[in-house]
Parts: structure tokens; C-alpha cells; sequence
């Protein structure tokens, strides 16, 4: 595998060039380190939401210090989902919403048993578990190494807007 | 970032701090470490299945020594899924497996090419894939850090109920 | 949790028993270790595509230096996807694109607003969600720990082949 000189690192090997003498700064910045936030995010109404903006303000101060690593985000709710997709054209959202409920059966005709906390629960579960509560994303110099039309999406699968937490975890060096 | 005194360590710096004495306890207690473990779940019969507590039993005394880390849940197999969604109610459960099962097609008119190995391969194999094989989970003060109503499911897919291996890896301070 | 020697490391302590010494090669081998490369994956037609040894290939050398850690593999882009399904008979992938064709709507009377960049295009976004983007992959003795019947898979959702890009990091010991 070639890697770039920036992402590799054997971490001893700096920690014994350093013992005779103090840290420097530098030789300090490619230590392994962990990071981790719980972040509230306002309430959206049911739909697909670009939220890149929102967790980048969160993070960015502390992603700065890594030049490689991962950022593990975790939405704590069975009702909603996180996934990466297009942050471009809201339409993208809006069709994807339409898909949703399309394929995923609700009101009086639908099959589910699990209809005591309204007919858009159960919907909202079986949504969360095809998209996924959980993103890792890689970090490389200081940012979220996506690709250039890719954002993170919230995906709302209730009616009625509630916050949704999200734990951060950042790894790296 | 704001981050809890809990889940931030820059390893070095500890180190740093403890070359002239001997380590305690406590400094050790934030260097980062591995550990990887093969569970064996039991069979399930196919349907989605609550397997939090079996996870938990065998992972929580290592979990314990983590105040802050990411758990890495891997099935070895492509018929059957794991995906987080709603610990309390076995109807969620229940109605999930219904929809999987209207949403895929099986039987003598299902479009499958690939049938040598029973109709329900077929459906399993793309189940798998629309709730993933792998979860990644935050640890924080030697807990896995889901939400209140979040569990860990084994949704198997096959007809034939057998033992499925999931290999854990936990990693951080 | 019953864990095997091989994949459990408590970096400091190492560290400490070094101190007096020169660092060996063995004990330097349990160092945290990180790599990042981003890999170019060629043009594939439309449908699913086992890609295991063309990432394999990119990353064996390097896989090799851990004896225990996770593999991430990100896909930038928002109209493919990658999934972790069977790896030997091609009409399971075959299977899986006709499924894919079936549930997510295409052509004239599809409901999407986002048909600008083709008719293809917002199917190929939906099924990017469907799947995700990215994969985690536990790495035991120096390889990718997947089941004996896995493998990784691209799917191209877009007509036009174009070469895809993936952000593997490596992180381990």
C-alpha cells in the first residue's frame, strides 16, 4: 500500500527518537487520540435533511487536529436514520422522502401490529433500519474526507419534530 | 469541540508525564487498546431478534476497562443482517420481518436466478445486504452508549436456523 | 471477554517494560498503527461487482503489518455503493440488481422531481442509501476477517461506467 507521508504513523517510533530529549509540538500532533460529543440536533419535520453544515460547526475545532483519522456518528433514536447522499439539489431529499414512503406501507391499510404510538411509528422504525443509524467517515488534514457532491443527511421519519442526539466519536492521530 | 474531561486523552502527554516515576494504575487506564473476540450466537429461528443482552454478556468485562471507544459488531455471513432498532416491543420485531418479506420477493414467482440452494438463499442474500452485516457502536465510561430505546438485532433470514459467528472488536482509552 | 493473546494490547505497558532498553522489532509490532490511501476503482457497467481482490491487491501489503484492527472502506460518491454479499456464484449479484431495477422506480413514470441528470440518476441515489457508502471490516493476523462466503461488492447504479474513488484507512496494531 502506498500511503501518503502524512497518514502513516508507528506511533513508538517517534515516542523512543524522543526520550533523551523533550516533546516538541510537532512530534506531539501525531499521537493517537480520541474524542467524543453528544450533539442535540433542532427538530426537523419528517423528510430529508442536509445537516452537514450543523455537525461540521460542532466538530470542526477538534477535527482540526487530526490528519488521519475516522469520525463515528451515532444517531441514539430507532425513528430516524443518518446516511450520506447528495448536497446539492434539494430535490434529491424530497424524492428520497417520496421513495420512502412509497415502499414502506402506512395508515390503516398497513400490516403492522405495532400501531400504539401512531400509524407513523412503525413506519419510522422499519425506514431506520434500511438507511442505518450510524455513519464512520474518514478524516484526512483536518476535515471529513468526502467526496465532492456527498453530504450527511438526518432523515426525520416521524410527524411530529422532536431533537435527535448524536454521539461523535473521533479517532486518530 | 466541547468534549466531557472523560473522552479526551492525547496519549503522549501522560506518557510524558510519567517517564521519571512508575506508571499508576490510573494513567494506564487511558492508553489506547484493542481487544477482538469470535462470539458464537445461538440459532434463531428466521425473523429479527433482540441479541443486546447475549452481546452484552460476553463483552462486558472488557467493555469496562473503556471510558471511551467505538464497539465493532461483524457477522461472518451473507443471510443474515444486523441493524439497531427498538428493544421493547416484540411487535417491532415482528412487523419488520413482515415487511422484509412483502418488500423481497421468494417462491416459484420470484425472479431469481440463483435458487440452487433453497427460495429462501435468494431473498436472504439481499436482506443482508439492505440492513448490513456490521455495526459500530460509541463506548463511553465502559458502556455501549445507545439510546434508551435502541437494541441490537439479529434478523436471520434463512428458514433453517443456524449458529451465526460475529466477530467484536473494541477499540479505545 | 475471552480474547486472544494475538489481538489484545495494552499499549503503555510495553512502553514501560521498554524503557530501560532499546525497543525490539516484536514489541514495536504492537504499536497503534494508522494508513490512509484513497484507491481507484476502474469504470463497471451498471449492476453489482465483487471487487475482493482489486482491494485486496491495493491493501495486502499493508494489512499485513496488523495483527489486529478495523478496516474502513469509503466510497466518495452518491450513485454507487458498497455491501458486503456472497462471493462465489455471479447470479447472486445478478439476483441483486434485478431487485434493486424492481423496488426503486425508473423512467417516465417514475415520481422524482431530480431527473436533470438523467433517469438514472435519483434510482442511482436512493440505492446508494439503501446499501451506504462505506464499509468496516475487522482485520485478524495481517487479513480482512470476512466469513467464507464474503466478499465486497460495488454496486454501479448509473448507466455510464466511471471509475470510482475509495478512502481506505487503516487503523490497528
Amino acid at each position: 500500500m502506498q500511503v501518503s507521508s502524512l497518514c502513516v504513523a508507528k506511533f513508538p517510533l517517534s515516542v523512543k527518537a524522543q526520550l533523551p530529549t523533550l516533546k516538541t509540538q510537532e512530534s506531539m500532533a501525531t499521537a493517537p487520540k480520541w474524542a467524543q460529543k453528544t450533539i442535540a440536533l433542532p427538530p426537523y419535520k419528517r423528510g430529508c435533511h442536509l445537516v452537514t453544515p450543523k455537525i461540521a460547526k460542532e466538530i470542526e475545532q477538534d477535527l482540526s487536529g487530526f490528519k488521519c483519522g475516522l469520525a463515528h456518528l451515532f444517531l441514539q433514536h430507532t425513528s430516524a436514520s443518518l446516511t450520506i447522499n447528495e448536497n446539492y439539489d434539494t430535490d434529491v431529499r424530497d424524492d428520497t422522502e417520496t421513495f420512502l414512503n412509497r415502499i414502506v406501507p402506512e395508515g390503516p391499510s398497513a400490516p403492522w401490529k405495532h400501531t400504539l404510538e401512531g400509524h407513523d411509528d412503525m413506519p419510522a422504525h422499519i425506514k431506520s433500519s434500511m438507511f442505518g443509524c450510524a455513519l464512520t467517515i474518514p478524516i484526512t488534514d483536518g476535515k471529513l474526507n468526502m467526496g465532492t457532491w456527498q453530504g450527511i443527511w438526518l432523515c426525520e421519519h416521524r410527524d411530529h419534530p422532536t431533537s435527535r442526539r448524536v454521539v461523535v466519536t473521533l479517532n486518530g492521530i
